[in-house]
């Protein structure tokens, strides 16, 4: 009993055709002696109908089906009652009136019923993800994931970009504490790494030619878990030549618009905005704002400076400042609902939130009273501060500013219901800081990684203010989320040593730890450049979901484990001992498990 | 100096057209003060010409150039004069006046020529894999390799199959004696494996209702190392519900079609020659037969069980066979020819090759005078001998004739130059056992894996006869070379039970093995099955290659090393005991290094 249609297919325009479909059991229900069986397949579902009137033996056959069996049926399409029609269902206009059944596979009941919304606990939905992924939003979810990285293909393809797969068995590197390692069998104590990217490969294929590489590569971290990081993610991986960092990202533009456009069918204009990392920081407090509400940062600290607020002063002598966020429409609130917010700064580093509400045309709180009148006037103007309007400020470090008003801005955006869920609100962040300081190590650190290309007017400053150089790095940030960034790259010698030198590194370190591709960058490497898209959250983004397992098939759970495969586990010592390892746990815990 | 053209596709449509080009210098020539430089980028060479007429300064920079500096030159393109045409250039009928040049970067001098069939080591070439990328050659197989993966991408699209990207952290596998293990840091004494292949997810996605899914898939697999095997390899994986074994050979055979006419331009006839692996075995010595030429072995057994060459009678009364190759226009050989054959098949397992020449209408030979005439006469019907031809006689155990003589229709085949090289001859082999006996651990074992579905008119043999069960398992077999296979899988419990007992797994071993997927299996599993072509092997056929490394971009040696990148290779002590493991080398070895 071959397949001739699938089940969501079937409407009114098959009416009067034979039909055998193929699919699993949603529901049976016994109507008086007629059987209603709602038949799925991934398509979708349709109702399938045994009635002694036509069904013969096959009405005694599927009266002992149960949910999830397997089934093949044949039958004619007709159009149900006008009463009958289920306007639910795509297909709800139709039924099939069946002949003929065969039970291809029976089934035990699933541990959850395989439909929608079910409240049930995520590790029984892993450990049963076989059943899981029967649940049509599990099954759109991997189809718009499958239909998204074909859209990269074809706009890398037609952009005449080779893909290359790289090597999953590399080499630790020097920064490798995060590094899987794999022992090798065949050479004694030494290890393979798993590749936290394939960046040095990516940029080897430029010194090598290719032009424009691209690959949607697996890559492993084996960090500090967190909810929203996977032990291997996906990233849309790609490396171009000879173009500059405004080509490179007016064609990423333009694919991302291809991308929204064919997946969820959904228009976004380019070329996006681009704001710098300094002009990022300084508005929204973060180097990924969600832009799809303003509610900006307000810098007063010259206003403020010398009023009578004693912790503003202190903290703008220490080369602190204090922001306002005016957050509109707020001045009405109770002073408990103000002082909530107290603790939710201090999880951001805030020892405190001063507040002025603007009431009955007057400026009200604790700390008005230390401003001279002209110092409230000049608040008043900066932050556009009308009547009900509630200013919250922040006085401390730049980071501790941002960091406090960059989630007091989003906390109260959301609450305010500022933000259009529908849209997508793309941007890049640009002028990225090449160095940061380290304040452990006391020295400058690669914001990015060692070989990311500085601007060109900032090249003077790696003499005079190294901290102060802006690298041609960019993040693409979309809603409050990173899901991309990259830079150009170094080519030229003398700006590598350059550098190394910034960050602390002699040449003989630089070519101990980066030698063979300090080596290759001497053989004619050409001006290139790239990005990376995180593809699982970008994935998580467009199908509006925010759990990235929900976007993969079979992810590992937040402690790094696979439910459904009891993954990672101990393995036999002979297995070990080929390996030329041995476990060494640590002696109190040894006995633990 | 943003690019205008690419080198390679610059032609006489261009005359008169100002370009900029970027690229590396592959020649530079000085013909009496004027300069020429061939430029290459990835689309191929064009001559460039410095010229005091016309170059102004940029002639002095150029005078500077050397192999592979990495240049952007802008000029006019003109038509060459008659005489300087190139004709084994496709820009060789113009070139370019330059004006315009900047020295984008330098380079050293490389270790080998960027060229074609360089006669170079090839651990020298994977050392510097970024310059040997350079060649034209590498980079046509790369390119290749991208376009084969985007037509089985195209294809199982259309075909609306899901992509769907199975984890590369996962359980080490009950037989894993060559899964590379990767250590968790998270988990004190436990270990993810690397994958040998996506089988138990994929099936694990029939059962979660996906129908049709593929992947390009990365595996892995520790084995002792051979020239034609890489420690990690790449398959299109493939796997469906609800299709029989003809509805998914059928399938595939299009998209076998495709790939070959879309990629290297080579139409192929589809339906493909279907050959059981018993007809394989016996015609051709294997199962996976070059049919790009006949030359079949011909069974001999009965016809001279009883002549007077008494290692026929007695291989033959314990089970063994003889069979005789028939080399046609062979029977000219020298006996030192003929005797040299002798080495070669002993390698295969041969003990001895008897042979028979046809010369002056006669039979020639050491053993012809055990033969009666009736024996000549019935040898010579069956085998078609004639004038000329030279008979090679095998007699031992089916399985020394077949890797014997199948050895020999080779080697002889390729010298009688009867392969056409330009021919891509696919054939199905089917019906393979589904058990094959282990004469060490005396028991039957799986020949594909447990969960091969055996043919529906042989399940009757499980009670009587498990090593004459046909499974439905096929492999896609190209020139000689295995280039795909797969099977239907098993989807009913008991007949699951009936596998298991026959290769004597109680269901206690098998629960423990296979427990997940056993469970998986019982909540109403689809009919499915699929395949994995080797998408390294077949890119490396497809391009005319004979060596695997060829294919890859960055692949290992066959000691499994990355001579690039230096891996595997030793890491620090802190690092392992992050992960809970300490090395353990064997005494004797460890002052080796």
């Amino acid at each position: 009993m071959t397949r001739s249609h699938q089940c969501g297919t079937l409407s009114t325009a098959n009416i009067g055709d034979t039909v055998t479909l193929n699919g699993w059991v949603q529901t049976r229900r016994d109507l008086g002696g007629v059987l209603f069986i709602d038949l799925r397949d991934r398509s979708g579902i349709v109702q399938v109908v045994f009635n002694p009137a036509y069904s013969g033996d096959a009405l005694e056959i599927a009266d002992r089906v149960r949910s999830e069996y397997v089934l093949a049926v044949t039958g004619t399409v007709v159009k149900r009652d006008a009463e009958t029609i289920n306007k639910n269902l795509p297909t709800g206009e139709i039924e099939v009136q069946i002949t003929e059944i065969e039970v291809l596979n029976t089934a035990k009941t699933p541990p959850f019923f395989i439909e929608d919304g079910i409240p049930i606990d995520e590790s029984l939905r892993l450990k049963y993800r076989y059943l899981d992924l029967r649940r049509p939003e599990m099954q759109k979810t991997l189809w718009l994931r499958s239909k998204a990285a074909k859209v990269f293909r074809d706009f890398l393809d037609n952009e005449e970009f080779i893909e290359v797969e790289t090597p999953i068995l590399t080499k630790s590197s020097p920064e490798g504490a995060r590094d899987y390692l794999v022992p090798s069998r065949v050479h004694e104590g030494e290890f393979f790494a798993l590749p936290q990217s394939p960046q040095l490969y990516k940029q080897l294929l430029m010194v090598g030619g290719l032009e424009r590489y691209y690959q949607i590569a697996r890559c492993f971290r084996d960090e500090d878990l967190r909810a929203d990081r996977q032990p291997e993610f996906t990233q849309v991986d790609i490396e171009t030549s000879f173009l500059s960092q405004d080509e490179l990202l007016s064609m990423m533009e333009k694919l991302v618009v291809r991308l929204l456009k064919e997946t969820i069918d959904v228009e976004i204009a380019a070329p996006f905005q681009r704001l710098t990392y300094a002009d990022a920081m300084d508005k929204y407090g973060s180097d990924k704002p969600d832009l799809r509400f303003g509610m900006e940062l307000i810098q007063v600290s010259e206003i403020v400076s010398s009023s009578g607020v004693k912790v503003f002063a202190s903290v703008i002598e220490k080369g602190g400042e204090v922001k306002v966020l005016n957050a509109k429409g707020c001045g009405t609130w109770s002073r408990k609902d103000i002082d909530d917010l107290g603790p939710f700064a201090a999880r951001y580093g805030a020892k405190g939130l001063a507040w002025i509400q603007v009431k009955d045309g007057e400026f009200k709180g604790p700390i008005v009273k230390f401003f001279t009148p002209e110092e409230i006037e000049a608040v008043k103007e900066r932050t556009g501060a009308e009547e009900g309007d509630l200013l919250l400020f922040s006085a401390d470090t730049k980071k501790v500013v941002a960091d406090v008003l960059g989630a007091l801005r989003l906390k109260i955006g959301r609450e305010l219901g500022l933000i259009n869920e529908k849209e997508f609100k793309f941007a890049w962040v640009v002028d990225f800081p090449l160095v940061e300081w380290d304040e452990d190590q006391k020295r400058f650190v690669a914001l990015h990684h060692p070989f990311t290309r500085p601007q060109d007017q900032d090249l003077a400053l790696f003499d005079t203010d190294p901290g102060q150089i802006r690298a041609q790095a960019y993040d693409l940030v979309l809603n409050g989320y990173e899901v991309g960034g990259g830079s150009m790259r170094i080519y030229k010698r003398d700006i590598q040593e350059k550098m190394f030198k910034a960050i602390g590194l002699s040449l003989e370190e630089a070519q101990e730890k980066f030698g063979f591709l300090l080596d290759a960058f001497e053989y004619g490497t050409p001006p290139h450049g790239g990005m990376a898209f995180g593809f699982d959250r970008l994935v998580m983004l467009l199908t509006g979901r925010t759990n990235l397992r929900e976007t993969i098939a079979f992810p590992k759970t937040a402690s790094a484990t696979d439910l459904l495969m009891n993954a990672p586990s101990e393995v036999d010592a002979p297995q070990l001992e080929q390996l030329h390892i041995r476990v060494a746990k640590k002696p109190v815990e040894a006995k633990k498990q």
